[in-house]
């Protein structure tokens, strides 16, 4: 490495010659490579936007000023020319630095993300913040074109004429979304792709901005914006539209932001980029380079595929079966439906909260719609959850993917809440399988049932053989013990069962282990008899304990006349850190170990 | 009346000679207007949309055909015309008839709404249900412009062409949100309005409708197009954009829906309508007669004018201090807040998630944002609040208006999820005040706090004296009792109070009563405190049960070593139906009556 050497800092950034940062954009690429072919992690969007971040670190002040990204998974070239060069080996590990910005890394990271379409909202309020404050910022939004469809990006360019401040959009159109990108809204940006004004403003940059900038704002503003091309979409919402411009030419992309920056108005620049950008199998398959596993992670079936297979078999016997995903076929594995039912399945991008009420109007209309989505994205659709699906109780069937705890990309995408959250809506029921048969008996009851049906499973591999019986029934007796019991879902009933062993081995009260499969409604009967039966309950979960599983089991036991006392596991009221998912339980004590000392400790109290 | 007499159905309407239509029109009106004065609903928007929506009937089967009503609050006309008449005078009393859509209430009603912005989606799903069913059925979304600019209709426009099926959508302009209508998109709607191609187009229907329709669809598609207009954003999006018309000549509307019907494509009919068409005072001040109160309802001070007017004395003294309301300036009384403080006023229109996101942008730059919102419409921003809000810990007052019970509005507008979800959230503290002391101290601490705090309180009237002591505990004893405690917050607290007077009457043991004024963090020392000292405890509360106060002390109790029994009162897992806060409050036994029969049952066993 000519210019990445230990210690690489911001300030040398300034230090390169123009004709260098060529080079220093393959440096980089190399690093982000090299790193997440290691550490897992997003590899094609960071790979697209490396020359324009070098741009706009030359042209603001990241400490100043106020990039933020959208989404954030393109922050890594960021990263690491502020001041994480040597950090950035660490990438996505246990108290390493995150794979998205955080505010608490970095002094150059001035908003958090992980979720998609926050940037400009989050922008408009930064903007607002300096005027009322009298400062002097420039704020950037950074966001590709598929965020830019999401309802919370709309709403966000709706409001930018109301604000009446200035703020610069840099609109990286890499024509994707985590794989394709989908709506009119992407109709309308290969339009002005096409168009040819890119080469008359090309011409125009190329001619006028060497010499003095602050010159040609005085002599004509309109002028510029004139010569640019007709008034589009943007433009009518009150944003100059500038654009679209070579995203990977360093030279004219600091042109173009420099002329943003001293503009006295909204603008929104269109650069055009190549996801994957340098790394030939990361352009030719952007999908599958989106996000990239760590080296050496075992290839077992994951509770995805299984789900997705399951649902082929039911859509293959009921016609009216059809799915939905937002943005996310490969990570939800609908690849293969997707094929086998080109009509009935849907990818409508990143769109979580037209999803369900779209998947409500076709319940409505007699279909059998099945969402397949992530736990942390349900929440951006919670409200279409309970006002358009679980009020009208109709038989759309919410599959949760990545439910508890989800390692790596850290605290914005864990899956805590789920359960707290649908647990007070009424009319749904909710199934937490642990393995490839109860998942099978949940989906299969959620397909008859008429009315809403959430079914949450965890992220990585399903157990290779099942670990629970064959049972219709809400909760299943997995080993009948002694004492006391074990009461969870999902990820825990491994860990009740390694519990149990550990008893066994240690020569202690061996529990029982019950596999609670429906969360909701409770089988209060089959809870009485455990509560009756033993003298300690311990409840386990992947969950924010409010409004979990414990809780329903306390308040049954605190309303109760019952001699029994409960223990919960389960994940504390606290932002979760990134490490991989066996570090998380293990730092939540979710493991045999913890679950044996707390009963110990009870005992004797 | 001439034709609204007893019995009115939905046919008798083609029995009406089309020049009578005019005089049907007033005949609506004047039993909306009157219903309306009696009974309390909406009043503006359905008078705006009379002439629309006996257009649509007659040119729609209302049974076979979907019409969705986006919000609903516009349905009264086609309630009255679809076999509703002869009911519509028990409009949003209890066992009445709803002043939303409701399937439960009529074979012609298609989708539940209530919150904005579905429609488009929700007739996209039925739009593909009949396609995949071979069904024939017309399907309109009928959406005002102000529900237009949420991301939830966006995220449907821009899905629109993708799903390659026919939809009408007909945009019901009547330049109005519930309070002005916001952003740019409401400017280039205003640049549609003003064009002249309405001319050009009248003209040319005036010419050609007179003959069969299908003749001109024959004869040339694109010819009809083109004659219309320049492409625009709609068209854009893949969504042919016809109009704008008049929405008060039903003769016209009736020929531009027929044309729609009959056209091969997705239409966006756009038609201009007053609000408040036809009465006086309505039409002149629309936000003001937007929503109307029964008469007779006593005009007492109430919580939300309590709690802006805090809110101007607390920005008095901190110019960070900023206020946020998405279109709901009158409902929250953050009109003098306006006036007084203009550049730190923003009503962001019918944009939740973006008006959350945007406060965390300002919080993260240095101000104190503090928005107002409704319980129910806090549900479209859960995750704005999580992940933009709470995993920053940025400074963030969300002031939680309507919270428990609501009363008529139904099902779709009762405030019961707000405590149950927001305690899983981390770093979020939650306030719950009872009375308007209590309420400054909870907006005090919430104004020093360098983190989010949510404060939560009632639809209605605040109590004239404050009823509980002036203290800075998170638990205030209000009396201490004897053998039994009630630990409650916000209405509750009256009710508690009117329980311990019921007891001391009927010579029963007097409780302990607590008010429970921050539900989050719990005050853990307090609540071990009355749990040691009572032998049943009750919690009550205006939440549903899962994840509320009552699970919270559940745990406690299942967690220690407590000879204490535990009573829960709330509202149960159901979809709550329309009738006053007090019909619901009785409905779920939230009175002194129940409270105390529950206790004496408890002791019996």
């Amino acid at each position: 490495m000519k210019f990445l050497k230990p210690g690489f800092k911001h300030e040398d950034l300034k230090r390169i010659d123009e004709k260098d940062l060529p080079l220093l954009a393959e440096e980089v690429r190399a690093v982000i490579t090299d790193t997440v072919k290691k550490n897992g992690g997003h590899l094609g969007s960071s790979l697209g936007v490396v020359e324009l971040t070098i741009a706009m670190l030359r042209v603001f002040d990241p400490l100043r000023d106020r990039i933020i990204f959208d989404v954030g998974h393109q922050s890594y070239p960021y990263k690491i020319l502020t001041d994480r060069f040597d950090s950035f080996n660490t990438l996505r590990l246990k108290d390493g630095i995150s794979g998205f910005p955080r505010r608490n890394e970095s002094p150059y990271d001035h908003f958090n993300t992980g979720h998609s379409s926050t940037s400009i909202s989050a922008a408009l309020g930064y903007a607002k913040a300096r005027d009322l404050l009298h400062e002097k910022r420039n704020v950037i939004a950074f966001i590709g074109d598929a965020a830019l469809i999401n309802g919370l990006a709309l709403e966000a360019l709706n409001y930018v004429q109301e604000t009446k401040t200035k703020l610069i959009i840099i609109l990286n159109d890499n024509r994707h979304s985590i794989s394709n990108r989908v709506g009119g809204f992407s109709t309308i940006l290969a339009g002005l792709s096409g168009n040819t004004f890119y080469k008359r403003l090309k011409n125009f940059t190329r001619r006028k901005l060497g010499v003095k900038l602050s010159g040609i704002f005085e002599r004509g503003r309109d002028f510029i914006k004139m010569i640019l091309k007709p008034r589009n979409i943007f433009d009518q919402l009150g944003i100059n539209y500038w654009g679209p411009f070579d995203g990977h030419d360093i030279k004219n992309a600091e042109r173009m932001l420099e002329l943003a920056k001293n503009y006295y108005q909204p603008v929104l620049l269109h650069f055009n980029t190549v996801k994957g950008k340098g790394l030939h199998e990361a352009e030719t398959d952007p999908t599958k380079y989106h996000q990239v596993s760590p080296a050496g992670e075992k290839k077992s079936r994951t509770w995805s595929e299984a789900a997705s297979s399951v649902a082929e078999e039911l859509a293959m016997n009921d016609e009216r079966i059809i799915c939905f995903t937002a943005a996310m076929v490969t990570g939800v594995k609908l690849e293969n439906f997707a094929r086998e039912f080109p009509n009935r399945f849907f990818d409508v991008g990143i769109a979580e909260s037209h999803m369900l009420t779209m998947a409500a109007g076709l319940a409505a209309g007699g279909m059998r719609p099945w969402v397949f989505i992530y736990s942390t994205f349900l929440q951006r659709a919670m409200d279409q959850l309970m006002h358009d699906i679980a009020l009208q109780n109709l038989p759309v069937v919410i599959m949760v993917d990545r439910a508890g705890l989800s390692g790596s990309d850290g605290d914005t995408h864990q899956g805590l809440l789920d359960i707290s959250w649908c647990r007070a809506i009424p009319n749904l029921e909710i199934y937490a399988p642990c393995d490839e048969s109860s998942l099978r008996h949940a989906m299969l009851k959620a397909s008859k049932r008429d009315g809403p049906t959430l079914i949450r499973y965890p992220r990585g591999s399903i157990p290779a053989e099942n670990i629970s019986p064959e049972s219709e029934d809400a909760i299943v007796k997995i080993h009948e013990g002694s004492k006391w019991a074990l009461l969870g879902y999902g990820s825990e009933v491994s860990i009740m069962i390694d519990t149990m062993n550990m008893a066994k081995r240690e020569g202690i009260d061996v529990p029982g282990v019950y596999d609670v499969r429906r969360i909701k409604p409770l089988d209060m009967n089959a809870l009485d008899d455990i509560l009756n039966r033993y003298e300690v309950v311990c409840t386990l979960e992947e969950s924010y304990m409010s409004g979990s599983l414990g809780e329903a089991v306390a308040s049954r036991i605190a309303e109760g006349k019952y001699h029994v006392r409960l223990i919960r596991f389960g994940v504390p009221d606290v932002c979760v850190k990134h490490a991989n998912q066996n570090q998380q339980r293990e730092l939540y004590g979710l493991n045999a170990e913890n679950v044996i000392e707390q009963y110990k400790h009870t005992n004797e109290e």
